[in-house]
């Protein structure tokens, strides 16, 4: 495209229809716009269809509504993350169809697509139920995305058991997202039992030497596990976003 | 296998060659074989060809020279990660064919197979010379396991425009392992400008306030830039590891 | 029962009752189950009329009502810990019979049983006011496991002839469970006094340097006193639980 | 004893023996005496004919050897922890039958009495060859004191399956010590899988974000599975004293 | 001055009005009236008509409103940093005339002052809508001391096209102040494609492994762009006032 | 005292007036007792009329009512510290004369005693007017000692020359207790002033990078002026009672 | 220039003395050679004149030394920063007109200008003999620019006096750079004096609670004196650079 | 003296013996001379005849020797703290004389002095043989400046009661340096048990989770014992400053 618009500048010059200064003019411009292309593009490869997010913190319900409202009007499914409940209820008075999971601050405009139940899934597990806000995070950033997703909550060292007895489900995945709070073990125990990616969440559930999350993000950064990635502290959308490129890479580069 | 010797087994018992009780004490001890079958099972389809690794701090050059002896016997190449300069040379001592790269502490035995030059690669870039090491660590560690490896070196804020001159190889490759140190901020320009899998890899280069990698290691994990993740400092071989696991997920997936 | 299921089983098809492959069916899904009966077994013994706990934080009241009353159906005490105020507020709406220990966030359903006064018993003692409600957290549960419990309260270094005073008390225990805030140095000092296995949690009672109960913890993890173990800050669950580990060990050991 | 002595003073008075004054001197010396009776009585019992361990740390080889020629003409054993290479070699010219163990830095004079096979016997787990040293000191600690040790190495996440197969050796001991560096999440798991006391260890070895073995510590401080207490990063010796603290309460409450 | 007002007296002691005692009383007090007064005068030019300002934190409501009142006597403009919604509540009540910006935390007396819009500019960037408040501190000190102020925000990784959009405008500044959370990075992206002097400011937006801005510190301190400097986080004030030295310095050193 | 009481017992003993029995029971408790008095002894020449202070946080208002009322009812005044707002409306509804002071949570029951003009007296200086509560606290516990406090607030590096005009007033002093936050500079610039004895307080009060004090602390610790020593952040009270210990020093050793 | 060339460019397919395809693959490499321009031009005025510096941690010598001749083939001084003694010493070897000074690891090829004494002057001050090594490195890096630089060593709190004495020095410079350990206390100082822009670096000298510089480095971040800037610990080459550009903005926008 | 010279200086100006500028020139430089004056006034007071103190970290040898000459021209004792063995051996070739104490890193010039015997003494405690380096700092600076000192080894936890056998020694002291590493234990119970002023000094000594003397720091720092202060870890310099500034309160204030 862009190369087309160059040649055909170059063209229009070559032909004497347009003048030097003219052709410079535009072409001064074109750099920078190239690069935002590109980017552009190399966004709307990873995308897909990928909702748009906002970030919430440090914003007033004001701009959150603001960006909100252009975003949606482009977008099918919009997304806040980290929103507080205070910041919501403001939102909610102003756009009343927004939903909003308190719990994980999370903030939906739009109406999140129903997967195909035949394309590839995504495994999101958790070590406790007290990790589920995150695993909401990053379950309904994928869903919004039109990735199916297989919820898994609860089956840390209190329950192995139960994690085994999900294994298939996670082997079936092409990517597991394993979320955890506290010791954080329950990722390196996962990735030693499956040889798909696996996207590890440290969360800030625990107290005392759990300093909000930093035992469980150590635990993982040191993990025995050969192939663990770990992602920030409570940072769902940030795995979902990990899971998403991992699959746009199949989806680019085996075919289409 | 295991599920032929279940199968015979309860032949056998079927047939009356054997009583309910032998049977009984061989099945009682099966479930961790079972088990330990599946994770071999789900280590040979991530390793696919991967080189054998040991990790040497705190290990002894008799007990690395022991396990590599043992490895070699069964893999083509055997990869040691992070031994001392010391180290090395009592291992080369008894193992004249070791090669030792001191800058990374990487130690190999066995021959690195040549990649097909048509096989999908991975990028491994670094921010600085300094970071070199750890790049060749994470190169190798690919190489052993016969992928492709595209180095980028030197490529961090001071020389971003060569970054940009590379972004087509960049946008070649399947996955992206983005590896600095000081400030840690290439990783973050990188997942803005690509989007396939990337992979942070912080490195302890630096003074002061890097303390010794954590400042690159926390840009990383607070990156702008979403869906990027990361290993610990200094950490090229988990970095590898994780990109075997994204592109054996590639194979396996799109190939049967 | 397990092992009866597997013997029936096998009988079922050393009869020629069921097949092989009907066997082998049935069998395959054993594994986990077997495993899952191990750790309910290995469990069993440690808890011997432990009270189930659900670990509260991150959790709805929904969720921890839910889990309250499935275990309640099974078990004659259940708790709660680390519960928030607001979160026993809607609890006990929907389960009027909830005691809630605010200072601890502790709470009970069902009676606490009575201890048999002739039973060994476990010292919990505190080195200050401030750090009752741990030792409430660590007193209880051992008391809804049915084990004797002895309070010594605020026997710090201002007051460490109280200390003295009640030295009988801890030589009369087999296992002493020692709590304290700030300076965290009680611990040492009963340690070193007695020859029992000594359980030391830190606590958040302090400010400034104490840097929530991380000076505490970091006293007792340096202890010059040998054989003292520790416990997560706060963790007064953990404590008892330890204890019980240990009590336990002497019940099995030296009964049968 | 004292007791003793404090009767057949008083009688001496009493028959005029002595005097007044005579008697007060003798008493007036021995309230700490009482004290430092008292100490000693209960470490008699914890100890039990447990080896005298020097912390070499900070003191010269002149001062070590001055230390442990005094305490070696008392005991059969002396022990003496974390000592440097440097050190040692000085201590050797000086002792000659010094034993050096150089990797965990222990130092033995005097002959390790032979366990009776039929004892009690403690486990020592290591999730890592690279964690050996702590464990050598651990075990060492403990055979010095008569105990029985099973030794059981690398038996981390990558070789869980090697864990289930040893179960049974857990199970059969009285105390479990485990030791883990890097991620530190083997006792979380060992525990899961044991009703005994389980003693778990961080280890400094790792690099990067294990910050020489906090992050193994915070690990097993935050561990979800119940009653795992913690010691100090690479604390073998703190950890066998535990567990000699409780198997003299078994030996002492239990009957002898 | 000060070195007239030493003659004017000696000379008055010379020609005999005034007493040695009386001149000696003066001279005594001399020294430090003359270090204020020279701390004065260096402020002084420091400040060419800058604000005062109020560093609020730990003052109380009434505190505020009489150093307010005093330095509003004085001065054309007063500002207030880091003030509470509470205190500023308070204050509102009792001087109506202030006004109060809730995210920055900023109170202000008295009018800004419009800048000439030929004068030199300082260039106040924030990567990310979140960053605002700290921008309004900085921008609001700098205008109230008369300086044009050009705000160019949400230009971090995600929009760094819209950041070479704006070159120019950085260009065209003196002072460049970059202000970011989150992973710390945009001030050195723009060192490296600016000459001119740049001030970082880290802020505490983000959560998790942000530590409450210590990642974006880290960041900006560990930065290979050479030359960068940085302020405390979320300190727009201090960054403010060290544009003003720079700006001072300009004028100052080219002027006379 | 305590020697009499041994020396009668033992007499009785040698007179036949009471049974070595009798003697020995009454022994056997004096340990303690002796060790009991002995510091009480110890602490009645340190507190010299000093107040009782109770540590409040951790304990519930119906504890701290209990406390005082018993305290009151030997002392004039009872002081109470770190006490929340909270806390103290539900103690004052109870105990009506309660004075509270909110910014240093400080509670007082009793009339503070007016210090002797001739008397020595402690400086309590403080940076800025935000560390004014932590000088509260400091000089009420002395006040209520009966000690003589000259206050100097904001001398800071902002007002150094304010500094250098109360100097009088600190070398007229036998101590210096010196409050700062922020940077906490003011305690080194003191003692680098001054040959008294130094106290210094770090504040928790700043932002951002003040990490609660913890900046200032360090600072303080790190002093390059000799002799100045340093009490934990915010600790005020720890300050008036090691000020308290240099004075009873001097009147026990100079006086008696 | 560039304007230039991409006019001339147009203009030869204006003319038709080249065809569209050959510019276009001209123009193609254009956008990242403008940015690559523009940076050098920034760069160019930043610099003028200043050394080339290789940061050496992480580098070979033999990468060092090919770098170092590279550079010096195009500049007079080309500058290494923070080379370890054995690195430096393979260097000579290689390059022996190579200078070192080992106590900042500063390499220098190349003569340093003198300066011209009428020009500006940067202050480099020390508050210990021990920082001296820093400011070598800064004061090198900006001589080597052709800055003409004043050193004042050893004026911390022990010598303020002697900071007072030159405190002219100060005040005719027009940037002054402010090196400490310890506690950091210093540039606080100095920034309360003088009115000009302080760039303060923290400096790794001290020991204990010094923390290899953070100490320092947290004082300078919460200094109390507005305006204060702050560079990475040890890091005089950045102090030397952010002074270059307040010097460089002083040339470009007064004048030249 | 000063102020004479101020009267003489006005004197002669009033007598017509000088001229105004005269007297003016001499006066300019008054100001800071007197400032000097005032500091070295303070500092003689302090010091009395105590030795000066050469900081040696981040000095070359050929730096110490010079001050160490100048120093010990004028004075009878001269120390240097913190010397390295490397530089202690140069210096010791320069100067012959100089005795080093390599544990301590202690450098001394000239002959202590004998203490008088009857004067009063300070207490220098230390928990482990391992602190002892520290506390040969603290006595060496304390009897250099002619104090007696009474040297108390070994006294934690592990041997308490002979901590209560030195009671007495305490007790008759002015002062008590306690100093310990590990958990920092002691100088709580030393502050509990005596009345006089106890400056404690946290060591590096210990491991793993002592974080090279943190632990023992934050232990002091949150000390239960009223009135306990702190200096930087390892630093026993500083401690023997703190007691020669209370000694000095005690001589100067109670009469001579």
């Amino acid at each position: 495209l862009d190369r087309q618009k160059v040649h055909s500048l170059l063209t229009s010059l070559s032909k004497g229809e347009r003048t030097v200064t003219e052709i410079y003019e535009e072409l001064k411009t074109l750099p920078f716009k190239n690069l935002d292309f590109a980017r552009i593009d190399s966004h709307r490869s990873l995308r897909q269809g990928a909702p748009e997010v906002i970030f919430c913190p440090g914003k007033t319900a004001e701009q959150i509504i603001a960006i909100a409202q252009e975003l949606k009007s482009q977008h099918a499914v919009v997304l806040g993350t980290k929103a507080s409940a205070e910041v919501a209820r403001s939102i909610k008075k102003a756009l009343p169809e927004t939903q909003y999971f308190e719990a994980s601050g999370l903030l939906i405009w739009g109406q999140i697509p129903s997967a195909d139940p035949n394309s590839q899934q995504v495994a999101v597990v958790t070590a406790g139920t007290g990790d589920t806000p995150v695993a909401e995070e990053a379950s309904l950033c994928l869903q919004a995305a039109g990735v199916r997703v297989e919820r898994i909550n609860d089956v840390g060292v209190a329950g192995l058991h139960r994690l085994l007895d999900v294994m298939g489900i996670l082997q079936e995945s092409v990517v597991c997202i394993v979320i955890a709070g506290m010791d954080g073990v329950l990722p390196s125990v996962v990735a030693g039992l499956v040889a798909i990616p696996v996207v590890a969440v440290p969360t800030s559930v625990g107290y005392g030497a759990s300093f909000e999350g930093l035992a469980a993000l150590l635990t993982m950064l040191n993990s025995c596990a050969a192939g663990l990635t770990v992602v920030n502290i409570d940072n769902g959308f940030g795995a979902a976003m990990a899971a998403l490129r991992i699959m746009a890479l199949r989806n680019i580069k085996s075919g289409t």
